[in-house]
């Protein structure tokens, strides 16, 4: 049977990028769609009616919802290329339990901590911007010497981690501060993963991105 | 080699629970270490340094953190006997992503909206129950007429979800409802998980578990 394989997916978030990214490093055919969050698709309604979220993957048909889950499924699925998941159960639980670390820190997610800071400013803003950098601290610490949370290879963390690094630029200036003198290994390390054709083609332009915020923060009446 | 598995533990706590029926389901032999979680031991302190929480699986001196990721380590290492996670991807996807709705609703966990209404009262608390019973009646339209979430046999889900089950006494006395008059089925889902022995063992009694919530709500000074 021929695969079918449709993302249902938004140009800047960073859930929809780690599905690009998954998909692009197996090498999977598949549909784009670009969804309007403003005005979502009925199939999006459709296919996530829980959360009504992107990124959604659509395979044969069946919706797999959840940018983590996605990417599991994606590396289940098409196992042969590009393994992203290491098959040994300890190091297996390990990739997971980082994972979800860039998820939620005891309930505080690192996207959440960033995104956040765009609605706030002055003093909080200061303050949330310090609790994020703690957050990537301690993923640098856990990234240690090694060129990829996976280790050698590019693996399941960094493929749910690198997308916030195209929001890095938008943080930079509207903070006036730089993330490399704080983390610079994990600096070096978000370029080291941009080397890869599916990262960089994944990731947008983050001029863009902040583009995206500078409008984002005078909807909300912020600037 | 002799597995060495140990437990790091909370009698009251529903992640821990998790961590019990999957050791119960495999039959797997352990030592439970029940921790003082006003006075955590060293050992917890080391093996969980990231986020200082129970349950924590030491597998031959390594530790395994996070109840769904433990619950998934012992599948996967176990796997010969009752297999949790079904072996095909899409359902395994689908699995996962129930799970993780029984953690996190939007950001707004399942467990997190039961713990806040110990700490409020009057409409507050009464508006917060109404939406965990929201979540748990999206959980029971899931379960439809399968005897368990994981269809025939009692599966990750299961075990994910059915902890909370020992505190729904409590939240009935507090609240002055009954669960069984708005989830019916739910309820019935978890009676027929409680004939498991590895689930009846693993939770605590549900007078005991009010009694901790009184002493709690006490302590917060709120009754």
């Amino acid at each position: 049977m021929a695969e079918e394989v449709i993302l249902l997916d938004s140009w800047v978030s960073p859930f929809g990028m780690r599905a690009r990214i998954a998909l692009a490093e197996k090498g999977i055919k598949h549909e784009h769609r670009e969804e309007d969050l403003g005005n979502k698709s009925d199939l999006l309604l459709k296919m996530n009616s829980i959360h009504k979220t992107i990124p959604v993957l659509i395979h044969n048909g069946k919706p797999v919802c959840e940018s983590n889950n996605i990417v599991q499924y994606l590396d289940e699925v098409w196992h042969d290329k590009s393994p992203l998941l290491p098959s040994d159960p300890y190091l297996k639980g390990q990739a997971r339990f980082w994972a979800d670390f860039v998820d939620r820190k005891n309930n505080l997610q690192v996207f959440d901590a960033g995104r956040k800071v765009w609605v706030t400013k002055g003093e909080e803003q200061k303050s949330l911007m310090e609790e994020f950098i703690g957050h990537l601290k301690t993923l640098e610490a856990e990234l240690g010497d090694e060129p990829y949370f996976g280790g050698e290879k590019m693996g399941y963390v960094d493929v749910t981690m690198v997308p916030i690094y195209s929001w890095f630029h938008a943080y930079e200036v509207s903070g006036n501060f730089s993330f490399e003198s704080h983390c610079p290994k994990l600096v070096a390390w978000a370029k080291r993963c941009m080397q890869h054709d599916s990262v960089s083609k994944a990731l947008p332009d983050p001029e863009k991105v902040y583009e995206y915020v500078l409008q984002l923060r005078k909807r909300l009446g912020i600037e």
